[in-house]
């Protein structure tokens, strides 16, 4: 037997007794393999039938009835708590308002800022998705702060040596190119110890990497609906306020839902108690049906199933490169160490955008970054250790027949 | 022959002369009679395949392709051009970012206020929607102004006098409860000569009125794409900006879909030219294409048909009621005079609330408004002669029964 061969052989023997392999026949695949869980994803099977529902059997019938009698009225929250269990949330601290996650994180920067009125320093980490920098700099310059821009290793150090002067810290737990992670627990823990106010950016980590909010104290968090979380292109945002903090947060984006009473129409705005205060206007229920019936496989499997499942999909990755790719291996841009890393791995490849074509021509999604990262993601629901070996052949071929 | 009789043959007859009747078929009423298109109204039969097609034909085998290969990286300004025709204004100038409404207001009120940085009043009218209201109010407490609210008389009054002062007005075109109507070129031209930004806010108009925006210079106006327009519950609103002022357009909300360079993924934010810096976050695709989907048959009629038509059917209506319920026709909130309405009614009724419910249960969606005012839309596509006639009937039934 070629280790070819043994290889996939052991990972037909992993898939048989994984019992999370039965979820990738929910999924459309086309017979692709979809690496690209940190990107978008396939749709369940299930979905067209669920948005034909709502069209058919709730909107149509019900009018804006809907509202009411289909539960319409309540999905930012029902989804909000769906969503809370795998971020290690208690219910009743993530809503979907039906916002991007651009406007989500502006709404949540200016209220982390406005409970630290006389603090002059809002603090990003360099390495964050370009969307958050330039909100951050929208929000320091409507409120006057100064915005501070730090590489991960300066972001602690600053915080060690100016906490006293950050009002909020914005960073990640994955970084979005290489898939390294930062533990929440310790950068949150230095923002407490400083008074400032932490607020992560959960995109590239939720539905994959266990992120224990409540457990960490974590003071705001915001997160795309779609990449491991299976929303669909463009799924709306999830903002978390803990409990503690929901009685003093103060919102800029004072929408009518928001309000503790919102059908009295009054003239003046006056937030709702608990986490319906972030709601903010009339949300678009399509795009929430959509992200609602892409969490319950996930909530069903649990956050920490996934996270192991998708650890074990990344090892068995690299396993089958050091074999049979050794070259390729050497040009891993993640950490090797799977504690280190969230969902994805990135490799530097000086042709990324042709192997990406070619891989996708071969039936195997993945993502180029410029100028030279290929990133693979071990979503845990709809990839199988049998794919990771095809995926390992067809990356070979592509890498080199673009030389 | 009856009066009664005499009517319905009359309402046959104007259905039969009218080529827009054949357009109700699109829709799936149910056997309802849909009075509410000033809210929410019912879906087109074909949506549900539309839906079908873009989670099928396109997520499911083009995966984040989709974005370049099946055109959702253009929806917000496709679905904008789409939608100017509606608002009588040339293409490139309304942008749908994927937004709620509120938001969107928010994003477009700071942009106001930022062209007339030294000005101290935003002036909005004391009828608006209570959450233009919240929005108004919390923009002016952000950027330091002074929010001044007037009923609608007061508004052009305040503008008269003091704008000089006034950097931002906001008002609307249609009173969301009665449906008085508000001429947008006078307030326009009195903002104009006073310098101040007019603002409008054409949720209760678009698709039933023409607003002539360009024609009338209008400097910034949004709306959503509910209502009349047929997107379905929550869908995303949109937001004119007229060319002239896009180069100077200032907005808070600095998401990467509306950077020059998007994927250069440069730490800076960099607007793009033209409608497209009024784009946001990664914008919900299913939400779009449901709007898109709706404004198809309202693009293909036009606006001065659609207009036509719902007026013939409020003229109707009133009609009937005249001739068969004169004391409930005697109980009209809104003007009598067809070219001082929008595309709703509202009369006046104690018991609006278990009068809305007892049409409901007959078949007959209409909404109330407390204390007691009954609103009925007459949407052109979707709306006959002969259901209205069936409607007054149901109503009188209605108010009886209630009393």
């Amino acid at each position: 037997m070629t280790i070819r061969s043994a290889l996939r052989a052991e990972a037909r023997r992993r898939d048989e007794a994984d019992p999370l392999t039965k979820y990738a026949r929910e999924y459309i695949t086309d017979g692709a393999i979809h690496l690209n869980g940190n990107s978008l994803g396939p749709p369940r099977a299930s979905l067209t039938g669920a948005l034909d529902r709502v069209v058919s059997d709730q909107w149509a019938p019900r009018q804006v009835q809907g509202w009411f009698r289909e539960g319409w009225l309540d999905l930012p929250r029902t989804i909000g708590d769906k969503l809370a269990t795998l971020l290690g949330a208690a219910p009743g601290q993530v809503v979907v308002a039906g916002e991007t996650t651009s406007t989500t994180l502006f709404n949540a920067l200016i209220a982390a800022c406005r409970l630290r009125p006389t603090r002059p320093v809002l603090l990003i980490e360099a390495e964050s998705f370009p969307t958050d920098l330039y909100i951050a700099a929208s929000v320091a310059r409507l409120l006057d702060r100064e915005l501070i821009v730090r590489s991960r290793d300066g972001f602690d150090a600053y915080l060690a040596r100016h906490g006293a002067r950050v009002a909020a810290a914005l960073a990640a737990p994955v970084d979005f190119r290489t898939g390294a992670r930062r533990d929440i627990g310790p950068t949150t823990a230095r923002c407490q110890a400083a008074g400032a106010l932490s607020v992560w950016d959960l995109s590239h980590a939720a539905g994959v990497l266990p992120v224990d909010l409540d457990a960490h104290q974590v003071d705001l968090a915001i997160g795309c609906g779609y990449k491991y979380l299976g929303g669909g292109p463009g799924a709306p945002a999830y903002l978390y306020v803990p409990a503690r903090l929901q009685p003093l947060l103060d919102l800029p984006l004072t929408g009518w839902h928001g309000h503790a009473r919102m059908f009295a129409m009054t003239a003046e705005f006056e937030p709702a108690p608990g986490i319906d205060r972030a709601r903010t206007g009339t949300p678009p229920v399509l795009s929430l049906i959509a992200l609602d019936h892409a969490l319950d496989p996930l909530v069903e499997v649990g956050i920490e199933a996934l996270h192991r499942r998708g650890r074990e999909l990344g090892e068995f990755f690299l396993e089958c490169l050091a074999e049979r790719a050794p070259d390729l291996a050497g040009r891993l841009a993640s950490p090797r160490d799977p504690d280190r890393r969230g969902g994805h791995l990135a490799l530097r490849i000086p042709e990324a955008e042709p192997v990406e074509a070619a891989l996708a021509a071969a039936g195997v999604h993945v993502d180029s970054r410029p100028p030279d990262l290929i990133r693979l993601a071990f979503a845990p629901l709809y990839v199988t250790h049998e794919q990771v070996w095809h995926a390992v052949d067809a990356l070979d071929h592509a890498v080199k027949g673009a030389r």
